[in-house]
């Protein structure tokens, strides 16, 4: 992966950074902030790091967690530069309000916009995290024990621990040098899998028993009721729809979520080629190949109704 | 790895082979044995494959898996070379009551007995497939497309995909050369993960509608009325308890299935050093630290109050 020269040479030369990234931070965001975070402090370097919203609680294992902000007060008072990780727009990182003298974009998603003084973004590369650990080592930096785990941790996620498309062989061949430097695949695996309260898997078990298969669409649902009973929330749901992918004829899983007013939010994910992208947009929402979703109104069964229609309207069911 | 010189010369020099592996064969015993008669066979040998057992449903994605025989009657006709994979004895083979002119071991187990002219045993090494692909190597032959299909699940069973402790630098560094042999990472997990028959989720949901947890033990039982209503089979609950494995306070977590007359055939599974096979050992089972099993008799609830004795017995609990 080849690193912009003038990347490397603002890091250097720069005193003061503020890191920060998108909005619902996942692994990947995470880890590649605080590693970038740890290699920029070992060169001296103050460092502040930024996310809008608080860090999961299940991903508080990551070393060096605490150093996220959700406040911007000191960190701007030092006229800082900007790295956006894992994003490529201020409005993503929910910093469209502020300016800042000097900005630098590291990601691998598909540009929104030309935002950014330096931009470093490659679309093709599996996580921001493997593309930080390329930096670090470009820098001539010591890959420590935290940066090695926050960065596996990184590309675990992204890569669904090295089970979707993007596991290729440079992939494993980063995470078998983070393995080196101090990363722990089983005590990693065991964070992000083996983690859940007792009280979200009772709402994962409560939504599996209304689950309906029609042809090769598996849907389920949540009610506020549900929630309530169970004492979780949305962000307990993550990954509730890769629990029905299991199943060998289902080809989409569909979560509706009670937003209250009528109001469902659906999540969408598929396997293989099967583009739910384009069944979210038919409602206005979006998304990626097989990871989509879309808001809608009306009854429960008039949504699951809606979402058959694109279905079929996209060639598919 | 160092390969010893011997094996190589027997397998360079000898012209027939019979492959044979462990009773109700994994991933990583087909995996080494077709990958290892694809070597062969290019090498213009006469190779016959045998386990006793049918190869599972679920791992005839594995290209050549049809080259399986459970029957001996023609191979033994030809005076083979016997070549025992991801075993180590004859017995672990259902090969015991016949003998051959000469015998080789090759597998990551620890050894039962002395068995094997010549003897390649390495427990440390993740995955029976890891030592294929550098014999394959090693004898100067190159890695096809279904050879590398063949030992990238070999390894990804045997390390649950990267999440287990085994996930070595040497592990990710080997897959990564067998993705750019022509492996496909994201097909291979989704004929591991994603295939599961309705009638087998089926059964997997009313099986957690049973799911009790006393302190940090999760216990499920399998009737044999569950398995006539779902039409499913005992080979049907393979990884039926890793579900309850997800729940962070679990440590240990028990299927009881019925097998009539009284008996229940008791599978366990833990996390991190949580030793079950000593638990199991305690009524005449075995198994490894993470996954163990034994058999008891009595009523349902008598079975699983001997279960949590057992655990409290271990220090546990």
């Amino acid at each position: 992966m080849k690193i912009p020269r003038e990347l490397v040479s603002v890091l250097k030369k720069e005193k003061v950074f503020l890191l920060a990234t998108h909005l619902n931070p996942d692994g990947d965001a995470i880890g590649s902030a605080l590693a970038l975070a740890n290699a920029l402090a070992s060169m001296g370097k103050e460092v502040h790091v930024y996310n809008k919203d608080l860090v999961p609680e299940f991903y508080r294992f990551m070393p060096g967690n605490e150093r996220f902000r959700t406040n911007l007060k000191k960190s701007l008072s030092k006229n800082p530069v900007l790295v956006l990780l894992d994003c490529n727009s201020p409005e993503r990182a929910g910093l469209e309000q502020y300016s800042f003298r000097k900005s630098v974009v590291i990601d691998h998603h598909e540009t929104e916009k030309n935002f950014g003084d330096i931009r470093w973004v490659v679309p093709s590369a599996a996580a921001t995290g493997l593309m930080v650990f390329y930096l670090v080592k470009a820098m001539g930096l010591r890959v420590a024990r935290d940066m090695a785990m926050n960065l596996y941790t990184a590309i675990a996620v992204d890569t669904g621990t090295f089970r979707y498309s993007n596991t290729s062989p440079e992939v494993l061949r980063a995470s078998a040098e983070l393995i080196e430097a101090g990363a722990d695949p089983a005590a990693i695996s065991e964070c992000l899998y083996e983690r859940w309260e007792k009280n979200r898997f009772d709402l994962l078990l409560m939504t599996l028993r209304n689950l309906e298969i029609k042809s090769d669409v598996a849907v389920m649902h949540i009610t506020k009721n549900m929630f309530k009973k169970t004492v979780t929330k949305p962000e307990d749901t993550e990954n509730f729809s890769n629990l029905p992918r299991m199943i060998k004829s289902v080809k989409i899983a569909a979560l509706f979520r009670d937003m209250g007013n009528g109001f469902w939010k659906v999540s969408l994910r598929s396997k293989g080629d099967v583009n739910v992208a384009k069944i979210a947009e038919l409602y206005g929402g979006g998304g990626h190949m097989n990871a989509a979703g879309f808001r809608t109104r009306g009854s429960l069964k008039s949504a699951k109704e809606k979402l058959l229609l694109a279905v079929k309207k996209s060639g598919r069911g």
